[in-house]
């Protein structure tokens, strides 16, 4: 059966265990490999690894790699690579408690990349050169062109640029993948062409990554499905911030400033973005599109009840319900899918073309707008920027989502100051949180505010930001703060667990 | 002399004084004027405008409107209009004190937008309608389309957006700069295609702004200049700014990653970005080309050293002895020079496309590599953003310069953490003070902040900052913050004028 899914016969003879695969990777190498959004990753071969860089150091021999991927990896690989302490450096997203306590501590060096950029280091040589990739595959053509599985990520590029490359041949992987992918690498700068894709549903380059075959180094079987998504179901507040969107996109509409198809639709991951994507199932728009980096559940959802005519994206990343539903009629989806590189999906070219709105979540944001997507209390890494900052700074409509508070009440999601910016006032259209909607498009600082205290803010901080704006304004300013308190919640939370005091008794 | 420049000869009727003109603009009204980096606004209508905004509130009169320029307006008249209390509303960047004052004050709601964007929100009606747009022009071509002078900024789009427009035609502006200008519009979504520029020399639109003459409501004639530029001349910090510079992209050429053409070069307005471009006139670079905003004295002074091939921007901005040089001969610069909408020069489809080595201006940076470029203090707002975000997200290379130190060495630009983010630190690559230069590429927080301080602060706070450095990390993070003292040098810089205690006599 793998052999089914090798058509060029002349690499049947490079099938090897995971472990004699994994032997190519040494001490101190680059090393790329497949998989974004827990989806499409290589699972035999970093498994194999860690075993033997556990094994290693218990020698205290040296085996430490720079790991480069797509994003984040399923199948506890981030925990089990972390653990083995193999990762001397990680690029460019991860979402892995082990991995995030390891960068945290500050063992593992994090760089925390804009999603669309890591391969354009690569081919300028910032970074690099990759020793080896290792690419999950449903098959290989008959010309050796490698036919990604649920991802398609940075594989390509990986491919093309690594000096040797592990292709893992993943059964579980469905044959009718193939034809889903579309790869295309944008030509060399200084004769770089315009990328060609002007509509989600443009094809513009070829089903599988093109290599010379003999850079296949080993080819390796793999049985393991992907991990299922861990994005919970809607709840009442994530309804409610759903609500609040489609009663706005209603409103512009009406408007004249959209028309009932919208425009694409971008998601970023997660439970609450996931969410809101459902909420346009009862919604009165129709014939939409997604160009999107992950399809979640919501996309079939959305194809299954008749509002979705396309999807573009880089992954796929299914609860196992959805999974199991989606899998076995792939084949009947594929006609209204592409999966593109991270690079294309995520491009600042297309994102701006194509006039994208963008629905990305929030860790927290302030009363001006800027978001913090990434650490807790300004210190914290959490997983990454991703893509969302590819989207936000070139969609249509920039629009961040988030619960107004967390942990019962101690925090609130709207402070004076965000800790730690990966989206400034610049690039924020829109937020929303169950309390509400404000729409910051056109307006200077203090009429921010005034709005997002007004519509965002849990009633338990709305006093005690409405106080600091106050004070913050009498002192002046185009932004004005009290800048001595303007991490003070941050403090507050770090030294008591809440940002005011009494907010957690406040909110039982 | 003024007929002469008309060359549609129906148009000749509408020529009028500057007060009745600007009669056409009401209370309440939207406008969009020409004007970029203080070149090639007009000049008579604002001021006729500002004049009569005095006189209708000494009757209690209202008059304000929301004003959309280009950029930064020249010949003092952003603070002819804030003085008059004409503007309830400014758009999207500005660099006069007094209108700077009024911004501050919260009279005038500033809206600091990226230069690229303000034209998409007028065609997605999030912005507008133009109600008049007011553009400079060397003259109306015998269709009626306008010649813009020394800048195209917003004008294209202001004026085919518009409800009705006043040219006013500059007679001290050359003729000769007719067939410099390169207007293109991208066509609408969902429709839009690939904008084809593909080199800083392409040539892709029309030589002036096509719009039915119909449209043209009024025509004043003027005869005042341009400001000229107020940028200083190279001191000693600024050339070791453009050393440490060259000798990093020297670097980078014998690594293979750059060839001596090196690539298109963007700097931003002002001193420190002036003065380093004047740095490649004894660099070993050849052959280059310019894909820019503003066009400032040294990109005349590459020229004439032979540095410089092509230089493609959206206005030009002078010294007043480099005008004088400069202007009696622009028809010899012209085969070599394009200016461009705000929209194309600034465009983030193009910067990547192009792979721009951007340089841009820090107000001051932190030790993970986020950068202030426009609040004082994080309240005080100087310019705005400009263009800065446009080229540092999708540059091929982002560097950020300043000195090391203000005010005497009260202030030190390298602090705990920025007091406002513009720049995140996902955007920046390089950052040079006259002290070294610091490349982050690749690089986690923890590595950034020992390159940053070893290599860009001024040894007055290296030491504070070193032990900021080690009591964060000891906290553990991957962004290590003594959260508490993160702000506490702005703290104490508004308190007593200098970041740390006796860092100003330190400095004596």
């Amino acid at each position: 059966m793998p052999h089914d899914r090798i058509r060029l016969g002349q690499l049947h003879e490079k099938i090897v265990s995971a472990e004699a695969a994994a032997d190519l990777i040494r001490d101190g190498m680059i090393v790329g490999m497949s998989g974004f959004t827990r989806a499409g990753e290589a699972k035999a071969v970093p498994l194999a690894l860690a075993a033997r860089a556990k094994a290693a150091h218990a020698l205290n021999e040296p085996l430490k790699i720079t790991l480069i991927t797509g994003a984040s990896l399923g199948n506890d690989l981030d925990k089990q690579m972390a653990e083995a302490h193999l990762l001397s450096r990680r690029i460019p997203f991860q979402s892995d408690p082990a991995l995030r306590k390891a960068i945290n501590a500050g063992e593992v060096m994090f760089v925390d990349q804009h999603l669309s950029e890591t391969v354009e280091h690569l081919r300028t040589h910032m970074l690099g050169p990759i020793d080896v990739a290792v690419i999950e595959a449903v098959g290989i053509t008959a010309n050796g062109g490698i036919i990604p599985t649920t991802s398609v990520g940075n594989s390509a590029t990986f491919a093309i640029l690594a000096e040797k490359v592990i292709v893992e041949i993943n059964l579980t992987q469905p044959a009718e993948l193939e034809g889903l992918h579309d790869i295309y690498i944008p030509t060399r700068r200084p004769f770089r062409e315009p990328i060609p894709v002007v509509t989600p549903e443009s094809r513009v380059g070829l089903p599988f990554i093109a290599i010379p075959p003999e850079k296949i180094a080993a080819i390796v079987v793999s049985r393991k499905l992907d991990s299922a998504s861990n994005v919970l179901p809607p709840d009442g507040e994530t309804a409610a911030i759903a609500g609040h969107l489609m009663q706005f996109l209603e409103h512009e509409v009406r408007r004249g400033r959209l028309t009932s198809r919208l425009q694409p639709l971008q998601a970023g991951i997660g439970t609450i973005a996931n969410a809101v994507m459902h909420g346009f199932i009862a919604s009165p728009f129709h014939d939409l599109t997604m160009y999107s980096e992950v399809l979640q559940d919501s996309t079939f959802d959305l194809f299954d009840a008749g509002k979705l005519n396309f999807a573009s994206g880089s992954s796929i990343t299914l609860s196992k319900a959805k999974h199991d539903a989606v899998m076995p009629r792939i084949a009947d989806y594929k006609p209204r899918l592409i999966l593109r590189p991270q690079e294309i999906s995520n491009h600042p070219e297309i994102i701006r073309r194509l006039g994208i709105i963008g629905i990305n979540t929030a860790l927290e944001f302030d009363i001006y707008g800027n978001v913090n997507s990434t650490h807790v209390g300004g210190t914290q890494m959490m997983n990454g920027i991703g893509g969302s900052g590819d989207f936000a700074r070139n969609a249509y409509l920039s629009v961040f989502v988030t619960k107004s508070i967390a942990k019962g009440g101690a925090l609130s999601s709207v402070v004076p100051m965000v800790s730690h910016v990966d989206h400034t006032e610049h690039d924020v259209d829109i937020l929303i949180t169950e309390q509400g909607l404000a729409d910051l498009r056109e307006l200077a600082p203090r009429e921010r505010a005034r709005l997002i205290i007004a519509h965002c803010v849990h009633p338990l901080y709305r006093d005690a930001l409405e106080d600091y704006v106050a004070r913050a304004g009498a002192r002046g300013g185009h932004t004005p703060h009290v800048i001595e308190e303007a991490l003070s919640w941050h403090v507050r939370a770090r030294e008591t667990g809440a940002m005011l005091p009494g907010a957690v008794r406040a909110s039982v």
